[in-house]
């Protein structure tokens, strides 16, 4: 039996950072966005780190004003993937593809073609898209719930299966006496929905891992559950706090049960966003610097986690006794906790801001040990079995977070100190896959 | 004025090469089928001989039998594409993709991706598939015609206007002033058909040929030639005489001219096959001990074609002056009066047969001189713009056809000394495309 070890992601985006103004950072080429080299770059960083994945979310539409730099529909992850996959040897590659608006054969033939160009590293996370603007861009209204998770079982089972349908000894290739595949071993699909269908087969053969990794993302919503607990084998989360994200863990692994599976097979990533600095006053100070004006917009918002209002010309005052003694978390915002925490240490609003606070994931700041704490006592107290990460700034914040985290992570015996092997369910812990999905049998 | 001069491209397919035997061959992997680095190779050995573009056909679903090597649902050829562009830098990229079940936007999308990794060397060949294996591949009935031209015009106006969408001028990138766009020049496109609709904008910026070109074929039908005129800076086809390609060829100028374009913009680009070898007997050779069973197969056809019945036992006599005295070409099929021409050399009908009369495009075997010939005579007529060339076997095929026919094309000043430019529209002598298709002005 192989210990349990840290698994780590690495979000890839819009090739500058989580900072809103990182496309201004000095040693940032300004127009990373359209370039591809960028997302290499960063992406062998991470493989020097030995993460197991990159991972790409994706809502291809315009959701906020580009004026000043938000960027949020990216080049086609599935083409950055073909390039990166051919300047890297190991890490994998989890795509966001949407069940709602892509055609099951499509992501099949697709994803699969990654899978086989990369020797086995593919992952597709199936999302559910209920984004307006995503689904005008496919000139659609967005369905129901219903309708939506209905269409992603069949989706995802029509995937699996056109996966599947090419078998693993199928080909033959013999030059010899000119047999070159087993057509018996290659068979239609024939799987029809109510909303989507196909015929298949796909006339793709497996890869080194067999056939792609499935993630989901999301909340843990019974819908979602439903659908990780079956076909998937990692999913990715958003969440703020330990409790909330062991009680979404162990729901994760009963839903996997619920279905026949082993829960150890399916891995719990959750988000975080780092700012990896010599001290965390120097981290603050750089995410002040690439902040621009949203740290002052928030104060009000900040206020109101803590039900302390606050005033603009008191940003940086620490909270005084008496304001930190009718401090109270909002019980509906589970970042309040952490906020009134680190008000409870000293800093001022404006520095309670650039911990990042209200961000949306957990924000971890300072030196390489503030990380690998972090994740130590999220990962130890059975709150996930991994994370994925997105740097403030990727030019820089990736190899530092690979010179200062991954080592202290090794030291403590919580992080592999190579990769495991060369596709991503090695790398995942998780088992091979060939044939049909396991909801088939 | 620059002189007028011959585009070349090449198809892509599965690896190996026309012959049904190619991936037999002594020097071939049998698994190229599914190895990006095969195509790479041959992608380069194209580039080596200044080829504008490679051509991938898509017909995505199992076509015939793979038992002995029939293979037809290739790899991606987006995903295959974007790997490749990373390995070249001046040969183009003309894909297939399908107006009848792709979405606009997701088309839309991956083209200007490769476009703009490629630095301007993406080119769409938009295509009305009628294919019913691959209708049910995406659990659709194959729709009429009418239809499906409909949704055509739909999907190239919508796929063009989301590429126009981010216009030239649009990205500041100021890191300065943090100006990051000028918002007015990112426009929605709000376009919606009967069939097909997007919002857009497409986020993403022009590239160095502002946007990828768009391409079609199939026969000269009324409806596709309305596209190509619209649209279509190129059209490929397969057309087997002179006759036939000049009346296409002055059909789609005509087209072009009554969309309000200028003819020149619109090139005609057929098809050949090539086996390049020191001799014609050579050649045939080459091609018999590659073809399996399919030479004595096709003796009763060629029968057909030149209306005289030939046994089996026969195969390597060539025709009697009495059989070629009352010998005539079908007028239902312009492939016989090549055979006719072939047999009247005094050529086996088995030799006939290897000529690759009975082929889906002209075959030209042999020594350079006798490709450059063809292509030369079909170039003065008037009857191409340029060819687009599948060899028998890739491995070494496509060598054979840059050392042994580009060097005679150049001597004789049919074919550029080297790339024009870096991008698909320069080295096509078709003009930069910025914004809005020219059907919206
Ligand atoms: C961490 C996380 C990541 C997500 N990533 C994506 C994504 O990349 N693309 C997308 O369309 N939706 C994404 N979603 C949205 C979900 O797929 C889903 O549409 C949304 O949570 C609405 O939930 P519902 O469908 O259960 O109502 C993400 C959600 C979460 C929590
Ligand atoms: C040279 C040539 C290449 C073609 N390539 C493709 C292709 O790659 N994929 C495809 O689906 N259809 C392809 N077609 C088919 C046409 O798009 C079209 O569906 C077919 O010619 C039927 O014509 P119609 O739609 O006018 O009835 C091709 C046709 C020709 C002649």
């Amino acid at each position: 039996m192989t210990e349990r070890k840290i698994i780590l992601g690495m979000a890839l985006t819009d090739g500058y950072g989580t900072l809103p103004g990182a496309w201004r950072a000095p040693n940032v080429d300004p127009t990373n966005y359209a370039k591809v080299e960028a997302n290499i770059r960063y992406a062998q960083a991470a493989e020097r780190g030995g993460f197991s994945f990159v991972f790409t979310p994706d809502f291809p539409a315009v959701r906020g004003g580009l004026e000043s730099g938000t960027v949020s529909n990216i080049m086609d992850p599935l083409m950055e993937a073909a390039v990166i996959s051919q300047a890297t040897r190991n890490i994998g590659f989890v795509l966001t593809g949407s069940t709602t608006f892509q055609e099951p054969f499509n992501t099949a033939r697709q994803f699969k073609t990654l899978d086989i160009m990369s020797h086995g590293r593919a992952g597709w996370n199936a999302v559910t898209t209920s984004d307006q603007l995503v689904a005008a861009n496919y000139g659609k209204p967005v369905a129901d719930r219903a309708e939506r998770y209905q269409r992603a079982h069949e989706s995802i089972q029509i995937v699996q299966s056109l996966w599947g349908s090419w078998e693993k000894d199928a080909w033959i290739h013999d030059q010899e006496s000119g047999r070159f595949l087993d057509t018996s071993k290659l068979q239609p699909v024939n799987l029809g929905g109510e909303h989507v269908a196909s015929r298949g087969p796909l006339a793709l053969p497996p890869s080194e891992q067999g056939q792609p990794v499935v993630f989901t993302s999301g909340g843990p919503s019974p819908h979602l559950l439903e659908i990780a607990g079956r076909y998937a084998s990692g999913f990715i989360t958003e969440v703020w706090t330990i409790d909330e994200a062991r009680a979404s863990r162990a729901a994760l692994r009963r839903a996997a049960e619920a279905a026949g599976r082993n829960p150890d097979d399916v891995k719990f990533i959750v988000g975080i966003l780092t700012t990896v600095t010599p001290t965390v006053r120097e981290g603050l100070d750089r995410r002040m610097s690439m902040s621009g004006e949203v740290i002052e917009a928030r104060l009000p918002h900040l206020g109101a986690m803590i039900g302390v209002p606050i005033q603009p010309q008191h940003i940086d005052t620490p909270l005084t006794t008496e304001q930190l003694a009718i401090a109270h978390a909002n019980p509906q915002d589970p970042r309040s906790e952490i906020a009134l925490e680190v008000a409870r240490e000293g800093w001022s609003p404006r520095d309670i801001l650039a911990h990042g606070v209200i961000d949306y994931h957990p924000v971890t700041v300072g030196p390489g040990s503030v990380h690998a704490d972090h994740m130590q006592e999220w990962f130890e107290a059975g709150a996930a079995d991994g994370f994925w990460m997105s740097p403030d700034v990727y030019e820089d914040g990736v190899d530092a977070f690979v010179d200062e985290v991954v080592p202290i992570l090794r030291e403590r015996g919580l992080y592999p100190e190579e990769y495991v092997g060369s596709t991503l369910r090695e790398n995942l812990g998780v088992p091979e896959q060939y044939g049909l999905g396991e909801w088939m049998k």
